[in-house]
Parts: C-alpha cells; sequence; structure tokens
C-alpha cells in the first residue's frame, strides 16, 4: 500500500468523509490501492530483458498513471500501448513528465537517473499501407523506446511490387524485418522471399468486408510460402517490436 | 433412351398400366429416361456461349456417359469435369470415344461432325506450386476445349519473386491472366499489380493448418490491394477458364 | 525528412509557388507531406491502364486532399472512394475543384487540360434491392469516371423474378454485367444463367442475422451454378468498376 | 425386456455362458435389450401426428431392427433414414419384411394389419441439381410413406432459369412446396417469390470449396428475400417432409 | 412517374432552376422519383398472397414515406418493418395516417376503402425470454396485419420449463405455432415435441459471448430433434409471420 | 538415456526380469522407454485427487501399455480413453490384467495390491439419444473407475419432453448431473432448470450438416438458459466424470 | 391485460396500496405490468436453491425495477446483472433501497425480513488482469450476495507465473475455483493442474485481434488438458459464481 | 518440352551420364522433368541463407526424388518434409543415398562435397504432450539438418506445471525457443513469461472437439500475454525450426 493512499485514507477518516469502519475494510482489503488492481512484475527485466508494459484498455487513466509511476521508480523506461488522446490528457494531469506519440498511441515516461536500454543491431519496419501507419508506428516508436535503431519503409504494398524491390538495400540491410500489412496481408511473403533476416508479420485490421477485421490477413501470413516468417497477433505492432528486440539481444549474448 | 427404359414402358402400355397418351408423352419428354435425373440445356449455347458442361461429383459413371453422349450430338465439345481416373473407365466402357486429361482430371467427347469452338486472344494461366498444378491444369484444359489459346507459367510462388519477375513478358501479353495459388494465395495481388489484363484468381486448397482448406487464400484474393481481380471458387479452374472465354468474346462482339 | 523534400519545399518557397507560412507548417509537420505517408504510383496507368485511386477510410481529409492535388497533376481524373459528406466538406475545404458523389460516397478531381479517359462498349449495372444502392452507385459512377458507358437496372431482386425478366433486353446488350445484391446475393446466379457477357458478382453487407455482414451474399456468389461469374470483395463497388472496365480494355486492344 | 431377450439369457446360464451373478447384472441392467439403449415414445403419434422414426447413423443394424420391429408393431409404417446399402442388408437378415428405398437411403417397414397413413393435399418437391437427388428423394420417399401424395421436379436450378418458369403450374399447384439446392442453394428465393404456398427449402452439401459442406446453401436459404420461406438442416429432408406433412394436417383440422 | 414528381419538375424547368437538357434527362432516367430507387411489385399479391413489405434499414424516412403511400393505394394494409421511433416520426410528419408498433418497431398504413385481409385459424406465439419480446412482438403484429388471430405466451424459457407445460393448452390448440427465443434456443425443441401443429422456430440476437449475435440459437434450431419445426433468419420475427399466415392459407384453399 | 533408466534396465536384465534381447532392444530404442516420450506425473494424485490417465490418440499400443503398466505400480486404478478395439487386442498383448470397456471405448488395469478408490455421493449421468451412448458411457465408466457410483437415464432427449420428467426422482437425487447431448443439445437447459445439483455438460459430435461436428450442441450449452451448468469440450465424457469425481470429493472434505 | 390483473389492480386501489394515479398508469401501460412481460418462476427456490436473478440487457430501468421489488418480497435477496451506472440511477429512483456493486454492474435488492442465504466452504476467485476485473468481480459478488465466501486473488496471469505460485496457499485450500482470463485463457489450465479442488473457468472478451472477442480464450478453456476443469459463457461471472455455489450446496446435503 | 531441356537431355546421353533407356522414359515423360512442374530456386541460399526445401503433399514420389537430386547437387543438405514412410520407400527405391527420420517424416540426402551448414547457438524445443512428438521431432531435425545444435524437454505441458519448472535451466540457457503444443496450446505463454529469449510457438493439431484441428492452440498463441512470442502455422515443426535457424543468424552476422 502506497504512503499516497495511506495518507488519503486517513485525512478522509480524519474530515468525516469516511467511516472508521469503512476505513478499517479498507486497510483490509486495500481496495483502490494500485496492489488492488495490479501486481507488478519487478522480476520481469531481469526474467525476461525488458520490463512491463501496460496495456491500456480496460484500464481507467487513474490506473495507467499508477502504475506507469510505479515501473518508471525501478525502470529507465516505462510505456503504456494502445492509449487514446483523450486518456493521453488525463494521464498527463497526473504525470505530467508523460511522453505522448500519437499516430503510435504509446505514452512513455523515461527516468532520467538510470541508464536507458540500448541494443546493437537495427530493425527494418516496412508497411503495405498508408491506413497500416498506426499499428506500423506502435512497433517502430516501441522499438525505439527499448533501445533499439529502427528504419521505416511505410507504403510498399505488394499491388505495386517496384516500390519495395526499389528499396531491396534498407531491407536486406536490417537486422529482422517487421512487416506490417492490412487487406490480404501478401507483403510478408514476399519480403520473407527476398531476404536472410527473420521476418516478424503484423496482420491489422486495415481493410473491409471479406477482411474480417484482420482475419484476413492473419490467415494469409500464417500460411506464408516462405520460410523464416513469425506472426504475431493482428495490429499487435508492440509485440512486434518486443520480438525483434528479442531476437537482437540474442546476438547481443 | 435404355432400351430397358422403352422395354419397360412398352409393356405398361400393353398391360394397361400407362395410357397411349401419356406414353407418348413419355417418349417424347423421356420421364424416368435420362431427364429423369437431369434436365439438359439445349439453349446454353444460344444463351451463354458454350454448351453445358457437367460437373462430375455425385454423379454415376453411367448418368455422365449418357450426359455426354446426348450433349455431344449438338455441341462440339461436351467435357465433364473431376473425373477420377476409375470413373473415366467406366464412362470409356460406355463412350469409347472419350479423351481423358488425367492431371485436369477432365473427360471431353468431340463431334468431329461439328465445326470446333475457336476465340481470338490468349489467356495466360500462372500458377504458384507444383501442388497447385491439377487447378492449374482444369483450367488450362478447360479453356483449350472451349477454343481459346493458352500459355502456362507453373511455379512461380512469391517466395522466389524473381522467378515471376523474370517472366514477365508472359504476363503482360496475356488478353486475360487466370492466377492459381493456394496457401497465402499472394500470388494474385503482385499479379495483378504488374498487368493491365482483367485477372481470375482460383484459390486452392492446397496447404494446411491454418490454410483451412483454402479459405485462407480465398480470403486473401478478394482482399486484393491490386484492382482488376475477379475470384472463383476454391479449385474452381473451370469456372476460372470459363469466366476468361466469356471476356474473350466481348472482345469478339 | 528527406533531403530531396526540403530541396523541393525551398525552392518552391523561392520560386513564390509555397507562401513562407505554408512552407513553415510544412515543415512542422513534414509527417504530413504525402511523400512522408503515402508512395504514389505515378507509373500505375502505364501498368495497369488506370490511374491510382485513394481508398478513404483510415486517411485524414488532409491527406487525401493532398493525395488526390498530387495525382491530379498527372491524371484526367483522380478519385477517392468511402469519402462520408464530413470528410468531403473538410477536402473541399482545401481542393475547391473536388466533384462530391453522394450516394456513391466518391469524391473526384477532374483535370482539364488532359484528355479524359473513354472506353468503348457498354456495363450493365444490375442490383436488388434499394439499401444495395450505395454499392451499385459506387460502381456506376467509378465506371463512368473511368470512361465507361453505364446502364442502370435497379431494384430487380430475384423474389420477384418478372422485374428481372421484363428488363432482358438490358442485360443482354451489355458487354460486362455488374451484379449488386445483399441478404442471400441469389441474383448473381440468375443473371449469369441469362447472359454470355462475363459477370462481376458484388455482395453487400446489407442483411442482418445470418447475411452475417455480407458473407451469405459472398458465398453465394463463389458458389454459383452458373457459368462466367467473378465475385469481388464484400461492399467493393469499386473493385468491380475497375474489373469491368479492364474487361472493355481487352476488347479495344 | 423383450421374451427373446429373457430367453436367451436364461439359456446362456443354462448353458454356463454366462454366470449366475452376470446374469442377475443382466437382469437388473437390462444391457443390450433395446430399452437399455433407446426409450421408444409410443405416445407420440398422439402428440405429434406422426410415429417416431429412427436415425440410423451411429446405431448397429440389430439396434435399428429391433427398433423398427417394435415401433411397427403399433404404427402402420415404421421407417429409418440414413441407411446405408450394407446397413440394410443386415437389416433385412432380421425383419425380411423390410422395404429400401435406395437413392432416398431409406428403410421401412409396413403394418399391414393397421390402416395406413393419409393426407389430402400435395406437396410439390423441387430440386437444383443432379447431386442433389438423394436428399430431395428422401423427402419424396419419407413423404409418401406417411400419406402424403407429392410432384417431382427435378434438375432446375437456377442457372437455366428457364426450366423452372416452363414448369410454373406444377409448382403453383402444390399446396406446400419443399425446395432442395446445394452450392449457391438460389433456387428457395426464386420459387418463394412465385408462388403463394409456404416454401420449405433445404440445403444441401452438395458443392465443393466455399460451399463449405452446405454452410453457403444454409445462409442463402436464411437470407431468402422472399417471404414464406422456412428452412431445415443441410441435407435434411427427412425434416423438410415431416413440417410439409404437419402443414397439410393443419388444413384437415 | 408520380404527377408530384412531373409538376416539380416542369415547374423547375419554368423557373430556370432546372435546365430544359437536364429535365429531359431527368424524363427519360426518372431519377430521384421512387421508381427510380424502388421497383414496386404490384402483382405480388396475385402471386404470393400478401403485399410486398418494405424492409426500413438502408432506406431514408422519405423512401419509405413514399413507398407506403404508393403500396397503401391498392392494398387493404401496407407495412413497414424495423423502423426505429425517430424514423417514423420523419414517416408521420408525411403520412399522417401512419401507425406505429413500438415494441414490434412496425409503421403500418392502413387503407380503409378496401376490405381487410383475413384469414382463419390461430397462430400460436411463444417466446423464452423478455429480451425476445421486439422479435416476438414483430411476428405477433405482423401476423395480425396480415389478418390473422394470434395468441401469445411470453417468457416461458426452458430453463423453467413448468411455466411451459402449465400452459400446454395454449400451444395444443394453435394451429401454427412461432417459437421465439435467443440465448441456446432451446425452446423450439421443446414445443416441437409436444404439439402435432407446424413449428416456425426464430432465433434472437439475445445473449453475449457465445452467443455470437445470435448464431448458438440459429444453430441449435437446425438441429433440433423434434419434427416439422423450420427456421427462418435471425430475428426475423416478420417472415415467421409471414410463413404462418401462408401455412393457414393452405387450409383456406 | 537418463542414467536412471540405464540403471534400472541393467538391474532388470540382472535380475532376470528383461531378457538380453529385449534389454537390446530397449538400449537401441530407448525412444521407446517411457522416460523417452512421457514425462509421468506421479505427484498428480496427491496434487489433484486422481492418478494421470493416458488420452489413447496418437499413442502407440506399445506407449499405452509401457504408461499403463508404470502408471498401475503405484495407482490403485490406471486408465486409458479413446482405444479401439483393435488397439486394446495389442495393448492385452502386453499386458494381459488389461480390461477393456467396448462401448466406452476405455482401457483400464487395476493393481489389487492397493486400496480401491472410493467416493460418497451419486453421480446421476443423462443422455438424449442413442448415439450419445460412447461418450455417456465413457463418462459412466471413468467415475465407477474412480470409486464413484452413477445412475445411468439414456435416450431422454427434449423432443419427447416426457421422458425425462418421468425420471425426475433420478435427477432430483443425484448430487450431481452429467448431462450428454449431440445434435441441439437442449438437454442441459432442461436438467439444469430441474435440479438443485451441479449440471456438467458434454455435447457431442453427434448429428450433421449444422451441427458442425459438436459446434451446435457446445454453443447451446454455453448459452443455458439455467444456471449451475458448466461445460465441457465436445465428447469428452471423461472430463465431465473427473469434474464430477472433484465435486464429490469437495463434499468429503 | 387479464382479468387477474385487473381485479389485483382495483383492489390494491380500494385498499389504499396504490394510488389513482398510479392505478391510471398501470391501466394505461398495461404491457409494462410484470406479468405481461415476465413470468416470475416463484418455485425455482426450492426447485434448484437459489432465487431467479434478472439478467439486465434488453430490459427498461422500469422492467428491472419491478421484477426486483416482487422478488424481494419473497426472496432474501434479490439481484439484477449487466446492470450501468446509468441504468442504477433510474433503478433506484423506484427502488431506493437498493445497493450497486459499480466495477460487477450489479444491483441488489435485500429483504431484511428474511433469513440471509448462507453457505459453508470458500470459493476461490482467480483473475488473469487488471482488465478482467469486472467479470472477476461479477463472480465475486454474486457469490457473495449468495452467502459464500471468497477469496479473491487478481492479476496472476500465467506470462509472470511465479505471481501465481507464490499464492499456492490461497488456490490450495478453496474448496471450488473461478478462473476468470481474457486473451488465450491459459490461466485455468495451469490452476486446474496444482488443485484437487474443481475449477470453473470464464473466459473473458478482454483482448484485440485474434481473441475475437473471447472466443480465443475460452477454446483454450474447453481445450484445457488439466482435468477437473468446467467452462462458462464468455464474460459470465455470475454463472460462474452460481455454479460454485451449487457445488458447495452438495457438500451441505 | 523446351528445346533447352531436349538439348541438356541428349548431352547428357551423348555423355553416359543418362542411360538411353532413362533418356526415353525422360521423353515420354517430359511432364515428369522437373523443369516441367517445379522451377527450382537455385538463388535462394545466397538470397535466404537455406537452400530451398521441399514440402512433400501433392508431389509424387518420383516429383520428390527429382527435385531432391537436383537440390542436394549444390547444396549441402537436400531435405523434403511430410513424407511417409510408403512414400520414402518409393524414394529411397531411386535415391539410395536418401536417410529418413520416421518420427519427424523428413527425408534428407547429404552432399559429402560440399561443407556442412554449421550455425553457433543452440535451439531449446519444448513440447506439451506426447501425441505432439512428430511436429516437435519435425521441428529438431530440420533444424540439426541445418546445422544448428538443439535441446529437446518433451511431455511437460502445463497441467504438471512442475515438470517444466524444474527444467528452466534448460530453457533459460537456449538462445532460441520452440514450444510446441496442441490441445490449448497454454505451454507458449507459460515458457514466453520465464525467458528473455524469443519463443516461437507452434500450434498442433493434436486435440478433439473445439481444438478445431489446432486452432484453439493457433489462438492460444496469437493471444499469448507472454511478450516476444512469434506464431507459425499449425503442425509448421520446419518453419519454426528454419525461423528459428535465421534468428541464431542474426547472432553470426
Amino acid at each position: 500500500m502506497s504512503d499516497e493512499f495511506l495518507h488519503q485514507l486517513l485525512q478522509s477518516i480524519a474530515q468525516g468523509q469516511v467511516s472508521v469502519e469503512v476505513g478499517l475494510e479498507k486497510l483490509r482489503t486495500g481496495a483502490r490501492e494500485p496492489l488492488a488492481f495490479a501486481r507488478l512484475d519487478h522480476q520481469r527485466p531481469e526474467r525476461t530483458g525488458f520490463p512491463e508494459v501496460v496495456w491500456g484498455p480496460g484500464k481507467t487513466a487513474q490506473q495507467i498513471a499508477l502504475i506507469l509511476a510505479r515501473l518508471s521508480e525501478r525502470n529507465p523506461i516505462a510505456m503504456a500501448t494502445r492509449i487514446e488522446p483523450a486518456v493521453f490528457s488525463q494521464i498527463q494531469g497526473r504525470l505530467p513528465e508523460a511522453e505522448y506519440f500519437p499516430v503510435a498511441r504509446i505514452c512513455a515516461v523515461r527516468n532520467p537517473a538510470l541508464e536507458p536500454l540500448l541494443l546493437g543491431g537495427c530493425i527494418g519496419i516496412v508497411s503495405a499501407g498508408t491506413a497500416d501507419l498506426p499499428v506500423a508506428e506502435e512497433a517502430a516508436v516501441s522499438a525505439e523506446l527499448c533501445g533499439c535503431q529502427t528504419k521505416r519503409l511505410w507504403d510498399v504494398g505488394v499491388s505495386g511490387i517496384h516500390r519495395l524491390l526499389s528499396n531491396r538495400e534498407l531491407i536486406e540491410t536490417a537486422d529482422v524485418l517487421i512487416v506490417v500489412a492490412g487487406m490480404e496481408g501478401a507483403l510478408a511473403s514476399v519480403v520473407g522471399g527476398l531476404v536472410a533476416a527473420p521476418v516478424i508479420a503484423v496482420p491489422t485490421s486495415v481493410g473491409y468486408g471479406a477482411s474480417f477485421n484482420g482475419l484476413a490477413a492473419l490467415l494469409t501470413m500464417l500460411n506464408s510460402c516462405a520460410t523464416g516468417v513469425g506472426v504475431v497477433n493482428i495490429d499487435n505492432g508492440f509485440g512486434a517490436a518486443m520480438l525483434a528486440a528479442q531476437i537482437l539481444r540474442v546476438a547481443k549474448r
């Protein structure tokens, strides 16, 4: 239980806003205190190499701000994904040092007292269409916040294959590739056939009708006839970045 | 009309079970005769440009042979699709002039007394992998039997995109393209982006796991980001050929 | 921001084509410069016969206006699909010459300095119900903007088959047919059985319950027992028009 | 417990093949006696108008023969559906009076001592293709065995709509219609729009690829834009016949 | 083309708001006249026994009002389904004689100059839960407007089977039954096993999670182990009423 | 190969329990020694109350026999599920003391040196149709082998609800109920509404067409409007028995 | 309106229990009287051990308040689930004694004149993530209102398995466990393998993309390789609580 | 037959590399010459680091043998996956040097004249159950043939989590992990939460009922709450090995 919580609680009792009985129950059950709704995993950095990251949906701005504050005490970077602008405004009200990446919908808090994360190698991030940008940026910003270098290559969908082929150098020099595509998601197979680096495919929910909210792109990528392609969940740019970072860490070992 | 049918009919008339009027009508309309299980559509050539074609599954070899014989009386070519070798052997026992295309699984009967079908233009048929051959050949043979010229380009799946790009001339000179692909089916989008001709995409059931018997390739093709792509049913090489032929007929008009 | 972009921008300012204020904004919002989020495919007209078309969803009005402006510099017609009225108002604020087709939800910009597109032949567009109109109009307007002639036949669903049969002349004289239908989508099969022209079937998401947002109509059309039917994505009126136009171009060659 | 069962059991005990203990347990639990695996519903005729019918799959020939024998004691007709020829041979070995309808795959036993079922009115049964015959015949034979008159109209699928329209009299004079169709199943909507009689739609599993074993036809029929169409399970010809018979019974009341 | 339309058009031309050329085109194509978006099926009453009914979604209030007005000229009752209260208000502004049934979401216009529809027999309508009421009422009101007598039995879901069993008389005396149920939809099977009358099962989208918007109830009803059950689309109370009415008409013939 | 394995093997040879030839084979095929392909969980009885049970599919008869032999050394009962008769014959060749329950497809080995499992209370097992028997028997036999008392009530599907209602005493006196049903699976809701005991619902794959191999029954049971119903996997009679036994153990504590 | 209803209403007015104004409104809105839209199941407590509970969606606040009032007359606790805050405000306006549990979205009315429900034993409720809290709280509050003791263990998802393992005592001492998890739902299998108590698994709709609104978690739980796991509908915390309570009642018998 | 093919063939005969008999057969069966049905991708090793691998299904033994022979001429290892024993026997008849891995169903041909592939680092392969072995072995053998070191950990499914936890050292020391699991596939999330290395998750089709042939495990893995998990197609052990090898190559660069 945080000091702030205890302080607030006792003050409320002192001012008669909370009865002694209710106060006792609150002390026992810790309701509303962060530990009541979230069990922070402070061992994660040692275990998996990166700090815990907050997934925004289904949490209140207050909960997110509390968790970020707590995480940033011990980690050089604390971040939350899927944060809508309105939610960020509320978070910022409580955590003025929070940064926001609007296209990527990521909110981050840096702890300047700790050494920033840094990983060698470079992640190439390739996206098929303009509408895939939020997911591609979620991948790019997540990777950068975790200390990775990135190269972006946007809007090179397979309906105009020359756009991709004229940028072969970029994709051939990356150590890991993240390919972000909605609709039919064919870009992952084409990229997978051109490079020796591992490819992380991110289907997006961009499309309509028989795209079934990303199912079409997901199935395409899972059935890729190219080898060396691993797939993450629909729209999961963050997950792709984490997998890419872990791959770069293999090289570091 | 089979002998057995005529014999039974006349006996029924002789025994008064069937009146002369009904008997006449039965002779005219052949009720319970082949027409009992199939209602041939002899007007189809005038209406749609091509004779009726027999879809084999769910029909006995005897039924198929009877329908082919009847159709070939009035059409330069009569054909049946999805004919397994064992079924063809039985058909051939009744229709010695029947031809068989084993990879395409097509059985055909030509009527030399009638002028063969002939259409100008050329259909390019492109397939992604070796396992897609039966469907691709079904398309090619169907088209050829209907009087079209074809060019085949096999095994140019997108995991090695240079195999397709080094054959650009073939696909750029075709008037219509049929693209046959299983697994992730991405080939249709890539071809669609390279050519000005209409593209008919045929998903195949080749694959496993999350290909869900061709569903993945089907969704890929329906969501193609390239324009000018029409899709037919999974494994429907024949249907693709018919659509291609009808497109060539537009030019002829 | 690429050097090329900066170079061009400063040159434009130097030559008075871009004001200092606009230049400042461009520098600040670099990410909003078309080249940053979209890689225009100016070779597409030579390659595929028609200019690139903007798919509206997931793009801002500003992005759409910028791309349309850029495309219309080199093409007689630039168009964007799936544009809601409110988005069009914003586009119009930046591109006063933009036209809007409200039922079809299409926004177009014509370049009067270039020769308009023109294709011979005629596309018949047939729709099943009143609620299918937006998709049917998307097909019709797209085709007309690309230089095709069209004939519309609305509200002839199969539950009153005489409405279709009494308009047989229209469908029999079209060179290509687009059939737009939601709910059970049976119209495509019936039309396909009546004509020799190629049929492009467009399932719509019109319906409820077991229509599963157009899945029922899509499956119906893919399983059509009529030959010569190609299917495009649910609600993809634009794609049907492009395929029809490419079919008419075959005849022109 | 049947006499036969008791007789066999006691004989087995007498001959030492079954111990007294096991015999006791068998008497207590009745294992292998029909009532052990099936609870006959002899009240059903009074309650629902028709006797119980045996669904063959998952039952042994012995079980089916025993149930049919038991049912035919009290009902003019006892029937079992989905009986393969090999299973019928085994049934016939035990029940020589059993009849078999091979296309319909129905096995029936008539009790000549009881008055046959008889219902006024006429059921029109319409099927789309030759491969739909087994289901259509299951409907026709079931209806006839339950005392209904039927008219069959086979192979009138919508790809050649004139075949249906030239038989309008048949479908307009039926009191109830059963429409059997696989692939896209569009026939039900067209028939439903032509008649005032109730239409029972039976999707069949005929088709391939995106027919998904009858799902396409099922969805088509559920989304029919024609009114007055009720749908039964895929391939459920028997169920359609029972519903049609119950509709004719309404008229009789 | 309505007089009102012609009058308005000519006036616009006279006042210079519409040019002669545009006026001519409008006369030729009838754009914006009701017949432009809807092709009324005035033969339907003779053909199918009931007038055409307007399905509201995807149509504007103006379109609905125009079609209702037109239909009510020739039919004793004209009705539109799936009309939200706000849409009805707009319809009423144009058609003051329109009635509204808020739970059933039906809007109707009666023509007092014509003899009302009337059918003998009685439809029993049974629903499982309170949340199924809108669909059940859509069935009941539709049936009543078409001249049928109805008996309602609400909230008798199978989790408390005694509620249904204590109302057996109602369901046993109805000539046709409509069973409306969401969630697991088991009520149709239970009712089907209790009565000799035909049962029309209406799955509803009531439920959550694995009800998948009515799919669970739909599958339940299609797989009913009771005979004599026909199924309509999810939430299709109107369709069930029309099928019930057509069944009652069989008796009338 | 682990040291422990080698040690045990050699000791067995030394003690004559294993012949030299068998020993040689074991050394060569090490992969066939249980520890190579299966990691037995001997702590499971203490942890979860019941010994590990072998799921047959995907294992060879030899593997199953080896695991059963090993498990029965330490447990009063060792059992394997989903054992086809031919597989049992092979098992019996190696493990003569193995018993077989053919309808339940269970193979069991009892260790007479250990005290049998015994649990108070009674499990009522109710099934809907004759074809559901294998799953229902799998549940019953599994429960009995684990020391539970059972009462069977077969063939009481909801299409004849009186069959269930006339056996209310049986279901009302059971401490836990297992309800096994295929097709529409409605029996679970009806039973759930009649009793205060927990109900474990087992959907079966019995059915055809829109049963989609048990999906329909599964969804029905998950959406049950009755409370107190937990669902296990399709055809998982064994799992239902284990859950029932664990429920009875709660009472024992 | 039934006679019984009118009789009761007038009598209530005569006795001053209902004011004239309220009486008038009741006559006008008859359809809103509980008996008109809901058939309360007052026998349920005797039959199934717990009173009927109101499922909020699809009911108006007025309906819910009326049913709760009626239920609380005869039961120590009446409750409604899935009540949004705005709906609760309206309920409270009519039922000032109603309580609200905002996270659990439950509204309850206690009848102090009746003895509260009380059950021995303890339910352990375990949830995977913070976003699963509403469902987990629905389970916890429902159980507590029905007289059960609960222990909560929040945010112990399997991605940090030590969080669960360090709380083994809690889960090992519970008599029944409820496991609430979204996304991949793996927690149920892990818990199921650790304990001897029955496990009730509740998949939640928490997740995105390929979670398909809880389908992924649902399938995971149904396929659990641990034994003793029963599954309820997605997000059905209430149902899990009821099943747990019925399991505890087994022990009580 | 291409000129190039004929030229090469005759030259080979002239040089004695091909006998006259074989030459004749090649001329007759031209269609069976590799170039006719397969377009080998000899540039692949340079482009992607590993030679092309043959996917067996849908190819004849003769085709596979021909492709392997051709590939092994230029690569140290040529391999084919999904080879059933009977197919291998036929391959071996033509390619006596072919090796077979029966559990993994892999056929390989080594070219001793070329330097074997070799990669540093170690791949840990973890499988959940005995029935998952074929897929796990496919991954292990593929990786080993490509020069990787592997560690196997079999049968550590999450229902007995201690089996995994007592082998933590193995999984913590691997550079990349492949996790193979069917049924609910939860193992990937648990492993993902324990390690810093990238995890490649392979769902298998092991299971029944609601596993839907591996769909359940696939969805589980895509929704993993652990970070750093990439998923490949159902049963795609080979693809997982290739991705793992490409990850190890990143470290090598």
